[in-house]
């Protein structure tokens, strides 16, 4: 029983420590906590499919999560890459009530599954819980303004520049400050299907980017020379600058 | 007095007709209609711009807005074009509480304009009210979702196509039936710009879409020969096809 009861105080702890609860009374946590299920997954396994109803959302615990859909053609699009303390599929619930997409791990994987209808009821009986949802939504939806607003102005270094830059730090804008390495979070090839890339405009996107802003590329590691000249090739085809509103 | 109560009764019933609205109390919709205000505005006139704070939000009565953002280089993306018994700045409030982008009517325009502040009290008040907010969210994600997928995978022509096909009813997909002409929103430069394409682009992709899928452009009317082929050469790199998911 103890070790039932820690894995709940686990569960509200990282439920708390999320923006859609935060500020919430401990006894809806831990009724969310109870009804938690814990889910692992090995690598490349399938979690949801689009025409699925979408019966539960889930925090990652560790792991990473690949959102995407695919096209008649047999083409690719990965909607978002998440980690830990990210839901995902916690909005489905409220429209067509299926996915739209499909999930998939992309390592080893630990989720916290949750029941949507439980959600449902508390968004229903707890204002803050709605408000909550409400202000996490609006902050995706300015993210995803910014992504397509990424795509109809800024051509494709610039676009893996805004990506290296949204992975660091908001004080590397500091004048002066040293700049840390950038580790890529996963793999080449899966981000140049995130950025929405070929293999091949990927690669030469890099090598454009090595080429104007004094970036040094070795396998998942990225040294930034001068912090200001990544900033202004990168950010002069967008409306915001690093650091960008909708990071903090 | 007669015309104030015909002017309330006026903004109640477009205020029924909406999905953030639909199926509340008159109550709540006549405090509502109460703190309306009228607005009506020339052709380019700016309406929001991104620092401002969030106080109102608007519901397009007649007319045409643009919402964009200027990037530091002088482009412009043009993230949505919006038109009667559509809302926008409705979730601005919410997060940071700013309008992150310029809005613009690109011509005469009515508004009203109800105060955030309503609109916050009434959604921690009334769990209908939160849950119609979080269904018009989570329907409008998933055609950012689809925006996001089309710039990934989609061509010039084919987002053109897409653009057309949209502005169909979900009849014209029914076999035998004839497709009514389709007439542009707006114009071609606009067109355009919320495609994200440079107008050289859009020329380009109007001319190849003409040469692959029998439709014929006219001004602002563009005759369909053949919806099947205008069907299968666009949706074929998407996920959905025509009529889609985020339409109904």
């Amino acid at each position: 029983m103890a070790n039932r009861t820690s894995i709940l105080s686990d569960i509200v702890e990282r439920l708390q420590a999320t923006r859609l609860f935060a500020g919430l009374e401990l006894s809806i946590l831990e009724e969310f906590a109870e009804q938690a299920i814990l889910r692992n997954y090995p690598k490349y396994t399938l979690l949801c499919e689009p025409t699925q109803k979408a019966k539960h959302f889930f925090l990652v615990k560790s792991g990473w999560v690949k959102l995407y859909r695919d096209s008649l053609d047999g083409q690719e699009a990965v909607l978002d890459v998440l980690n830990s303390q990210q839901f995902f599929g916690e909005t489905a619930h409220f429209s067509n009530n299926s996915y739209s997409w499909y999930a998939e791990s992309i390592e080893e994987l630990e989720l916290i599954q949750f029941p949507s209808t439980l959600l449902q009821k508390h968004i229903k009986q707890t204002p803050q819980l709605a408000i909550n949802m409400i202000a996490a939504m609006s902050r995706h939806r300015a993210q995803q303004d910014g992504e397509i607003e990424r795509f109809m102005l800024q051509n494709a270094p610039q676009r893996l520049g805004c990506f290296l830059l949204r992975l660091l730090p908001p004080e590397a804008a500091d004048k002066g400050a040293p700049c840390p390495p950038i580790q890529l979070p996963y793999n080449k090839s899966l981000l140049a299907t995130r950025l929405g890339m070929t293999p091949e405009t990927f690669s030469r996107a890099l090598k454009t980017l090595q080429k104007n802003t004094d970036i040094k590329a070795s396998g998942l590691t990225i040294m930034i020379g001068n912090f200001e000249n990544l900033r202004n090739y990168t950010c002069r085809s967008c409306s915001n600058t690093f650091p960008c509103d909708d990071l903090t």
